[in-house]
């Protein structure tokens, strides 16, 4: 199964996806991504991204190896087709953590994948702390509140909106919208025709 | 939201719904079933059912009052529509459990409800069982088993197919199929937009 874990900038996708993993709840993998930004001091190729340069990545593009992909400030961001291919053909759940732009093309590609929302706690609360912090003029206190209001609306393009009020309780939830869709029955149809076919033959 | 639980005769239905009614992990309303067969020593009427006459009964789905019903060994069994719009028209979550053929109609009336299809754990275990009791010949085996396999093929008119191998494991699932059921955005797209609405008022 492909779970899909996107939301607002700044909403705390990384945070949520680096607890699931620790978390050891449930047994699914990753998918690195891929990007031609510089690798920064500490990072690994291979694990925090896989680093490549802008023709290589460009290549892959052209080679339709890439599952999704996006460019910001200049450097590309993308999902290797291949490694997800591979772990879903073997049975694992790959989850990616994705930017919106990037989550609505696994959409188009992937419409059985789990779409799941990450949403910051309350709306009003990012304008209280931005007009508390006095740093910010009106003018741009609203732009910055219409912005994360523009990002929000895209949730009704996922399946689960889940609030990140706290890491825990947000890994929880997203624990459970796994292991629910597991028993979606679309998916554990063929499980049971087995079990019918094994039972009716007299095995 | 309105949950339905249902599944073969015999596979546990009323042990697991006891069981999430005990276990007090979510807060929702059971809605008890009507029927015309006799209150037996130690039942409660309003708490086991509401035990009712034939011609109650009868007025009752006449008016239209029953969201779902139907006769076993001429008896009526039913869930009567007021309490369960009552808790719904209240924020209420109210569980149903009914037979298959009632699910069915709650489907047809109700869509947006969540259907829950409890199975057994394996049906060659049936079999084997059955075998290894030594009461049935073989060909009345056949029968259980077949009658087994066609219940089990009505859980594609189902969301969820839940296995009752061991009743807090199925408790369980359950409890997260509801949790997340309430995630999904279409669910929550009101208090969001709500949210929303705060926010850019600038209240």
């Amino acid at each position: 199964m492909l779970i899909v874990l996107s939301g607002p900038s700044g909403v705390g996708k990384g945070t949520v996806r680096q607890a699931m993993l620790k978390s050891g709840y449930r047994d699914f993998h990753y998918s690195v991504s891929m990007t031609t930004r510089k690798m920064r001091p500490g990072e690994v190729d291979g694990v925090d991204y896989y680093f490549r340069t802008k023709e290589q990545f460009e290549e892959e593009i052209a080679n339709g190896g890439m599952l999704e992909y996006a460019q910001y400030v200049d450097n590309y961001y993308g999902t290797p087709l291949h490694y997800v291919n591979e772990q879903l053909d073997a049975g694992q759940d790959v989850l990616l953590e994705i930017e919106v732009k990037g989550a609505m093309q696994v959409r188009a590609k992937c419409p059985d994948a789990v779409f799941i929302f990450l949403t910051p706690p309350d709306l009003n609360e990012l304008r209280h702390r931005l007009v508390g912090r006095g740093t910010d003029d009106a003018v741009t206190i609203q732009k910055r509140v219409n912005k994360a209001v523009d990002e929000l609306k895209m949730m009704q393009n996922y399946d689960y909106a889940v609030v990140n009020d706290e890491v825990p309780l947000a890994v929880d939830r997203i624990e459970h919208i796994i292991q629910s869709e597991h028993l979606r029955v679309q998916r554990v149809a063929e499980k049971y025709a087995n079990m019918i076919k094994k039972a009716t033959s007299g095995d």
